[in-house]
């Protein structure tokens, strides 16, 4: 990925690409085979740097962890105030936040910057997420601009300064994690599909491909289709049933829930999606498992075209619930680290390069540019009305999934969310009750102010009182 | 708690029981208060070590956190070889291994205890899971066994050496996360009750108290009832419903999710929960969101009894769900940081003292004694039954919830979660597929050995390759 970036760069008007790799052999592997680049290859870190052109910029793709504080330590020691470290891998925000006030004191800016779109992204054009000082990003931002993917509506580069410090490794986050819900989501889709109609792969894929025309057209939405098509060229079988059901994970979908926890925003749909993959990957509890009872009769729909039909709207209201979500993890994010992120821009950033890209992104830069306040992406006009019109569908395909004995985490949990969003009343009520009941953790009324306790161990009246910490 | 804690000690008979508190007078006030616990009271650090015998044994409640770590230090600098300081507070297991691996070279054991069963378990005798050394519990065991719940059904103590370093409050973080989905599916299903059948509070309140003779015999159960029996002197109205809806939490739920989702484990029982009550906090969301549509007209069930039945049945068979799913994190987490724990014992010092104290834990004792190398609590042969037994009640139940638009995430998210562990494939064979097309993340085949990678971008052809790290 850093040598596709590193050509990217180095095929825009005017660049000249220095380039640096720990094992000498993959730099002149990797110059050799691409004399078009003109890249400047150094083989230790005094030649590299004295190969910059000042204030010098230097883009670090590692694998996260130990091995990036390495790196930064070598280039930091060698760096003038003004220049920029920038590291384009994976890291953890918190490590970045931690690298950024670590190299302040220097004058050196670090930028953690998230890039999307795999391998192929990063020769043609990701969609990038930096973050770091505004200074650095009047440096960096012409240069990303050039490489960067360009949405197909207005052209516009995919990269915008996303907040400082943190913010740009914060938001690649919660992408990945929205990208783990919209995965999930279409594979529960492809499930349904599959057992309530019998159609092969290779007619889904017709029917993903179709679907690639309408509201939920996306890359993942195309690629699926891609994917079912797919036949096994040593079994003659569809790829899809020849691939082991056992999902893998890197990291940051459980990131993504781990830290929306901390902040107290409820992502869970993309939970469910990260549970799902690891649930998938328990073979032992899973053939132990196979005994246990499900519907005596395999359900099929009554009419394909309409069960088809309904799977594709509550698709895209559980695909609108999950971005909502992610969303609110942004928002929340940025208040908590003290960062002025534009959702709108945000949006934007993604509609090309990366892996969520889609048109709908579009209607989230509009609600956004609407409504800058927006409390839930989901209240916005445009998205209660998309909601409005897919929810009887959704509401037949979660319950005919709970009958059907077909999992389906992601819908189900996403129409719960849903309803538990609009609910009048909730029961959180009684679970205040109960714990005002068993550890005296107090409760508020709706009537008025103040915080209350019931004497539940005495006669039973009601005490006004303090916030407990039990 | 702490000064419950040592009255209870001091009730016991040959105790003699020091006291502390940073602050002087709120030692007095205990001591005045309460003469017949014969307390040696103490004002400061080196009073109160020299008041203890050898070895000295010392329990720490203070709130966690820094507080907790101060403490250990002061204790630390008097303590000699083979004292034991325990932490009783619901401190962070993490925090638990860092304290006990800092005192180790001391020859000072430190022990993580978590006690549950609030104020008046303290009192009256909790459920107490302490970590540390072997040897401590030497010390330790005899003196917890005499202040511990005892079991209904045999006498048996709640305590038990749970494991080395962090692993009792690794257990009390669990019991609390499961605690968390218990209360949940309990305000679920009075939820439900409520808008199927349009039953007050105190009829509900019945309800429960009849479960309570059931398998459902529980004490959440139990307090359900006391909860939604009592009225609201002020208003005349019942109390659940002068309640604001919005549930608080501590973070104990947060983090039995969070070392879920590092120890990959599925517990999406519990995450359900903890998103529920972070959910209900967010009023302005919530506000918001009345305008978005649901269901055009209220459903009612057509048979109130039958449906309250299947309720019942659809509730025990979800919390069937989220006891397996905690299980498998004590599994994963004692396999991750080398702790030997008894699945059955766990189950049993449950029991009696704690808040999640149940008659099925009984079933679950069993079920680890029957087969201590029991992959999951659901596939045993006495929980299988009781799912099937339940299990076309929880499918109606949840279908009915996703078409009346009653919110039921742990419901839901349960059965969601039965049906993947059942499914003979899961769709993510699809998202290892979608994975390889994007990021070359390769994939296994169900017909032999080996790890994959279709060129999707070249010819498609499947080359063997290396598990990739992007």
């Amino acid at each position: 990925m850093g040598s596709n970036l590193a050509r990217n760069l180095a095929s825009r008007d005017g660049n000249t690409v220095a380039v640096f790799n720990r094992s000498p052999e993959r730099t002149r592997t990797l110059v050799s085979e691409h004399p078009e680049a003109g890249f400047v290859a150094s083989e230790t870190y005094d030649d590299f740097v004295a190969s910059l052109a000042k204030p010098r910029t230097a883009i670090i793709m590692v694998q996260a962890g130990r091995g990036t504080d390495a790196v930064i330590a070598e280039l930091a020691a060698r760096f003038e105030p003004g220049d920029i470290i920038v590291d384009g891998g994976n890291a953890n925000f918190h490590d970045t936040i931690r690298r950024e006030a670590e190299l302040k004191p220097t004058g050196i800016h670090f930028v953690g910057m998230g890039v999307s779109g795999g391998e192929e992204g990063a020769l043609n054009g990701p969609s990038i997420m930096p973050g770091g000082t505004a200074e650095s990003y009047e440096t960096l931002g012409p240069i990303l601009k050039t490489i960067a993917a360009k949405a197909p509506e207005d052209g516009e580069p995919c990269v915008t300064h996303v907040g400082t410090d943190g913010a740009g490794h914060f938001v690649k986050m919660v992408h990945n994690g929205i990208e783990y819900a919209d995965m999930q989501l279409i594979a529960e889709a492809y499930d349904l599909i599959r057992h309530g109609t019998g159609k092969s792969p290779a007619e889904i894929a017709d029917i993903f491909a179709a679907w690639n025309t309408t509201e939920l057209e996306s890359y993942l939405i195309e690629i699926t289709a891609e994917v079912l098509r797919q036949v096994d060229a040593a079994t003659g079988e569809p790829l899809v049933d020849v691939i082991l059901d056992q999902a893998g994970a890197k990291g940051t979908g459980a990131w993504t829930v781990q830290n929306a926890l901390d902040l107290g925003v409820p992502v869970s749909g993309i939970a469910e999606a990260v549970f799902a993959r690891s649930l998938s990957s328990k073979p032992a509890q899973r053939a132990a498992a196979q005994a246990l009872p499900g519907p005596a009769v395999a359900w099929k729909a009554d009419d394909a075209d309409v069960f088809i039909d309904e799977v594709r709207r509550a698709l895209y209201a559980s695909k609108i619930i999950a971005y909502s979500q992610g969303f609110d993890e942004i928002i929340a994010g940025a208040e908590q680290f003290g960062w002025n992120i534009d959702k709108g821009e945000i949006a934007k950033i993604w509609r090309a390069g990366c892996i969520i890209r889609a048109r709908f992104l579009n209607r989230i830069a509009d609600a956004y540019a609407d409504d800058p306040e927006l409390v839930a992406l989901v209240v916005a006009p445009y998205f209660r009305d998309a909601v409005a019109e897919a929810e009887g569908a959704w509401r037949k395909v979660v319950a005919t999934a709970a009958l059907a004995g077909i999992p389906t985490p992601a819908f189900s949990s996403s129409l719960a969310y849903y309803d538990g969003l609009r609910a009048k009343r909730l029961p959180a009520a009684l679970i205040q009750g109960q714990r005002d009941f068993f550890g005296a953790h107090t409760y508020k009324r709706v009537d008025k102010d103040g915080v209350f306790h019931t004497l539940w161990s005495g006669d039973r009246s009601e005490i006004e009182t303090e916030p407990s910490w039990h």
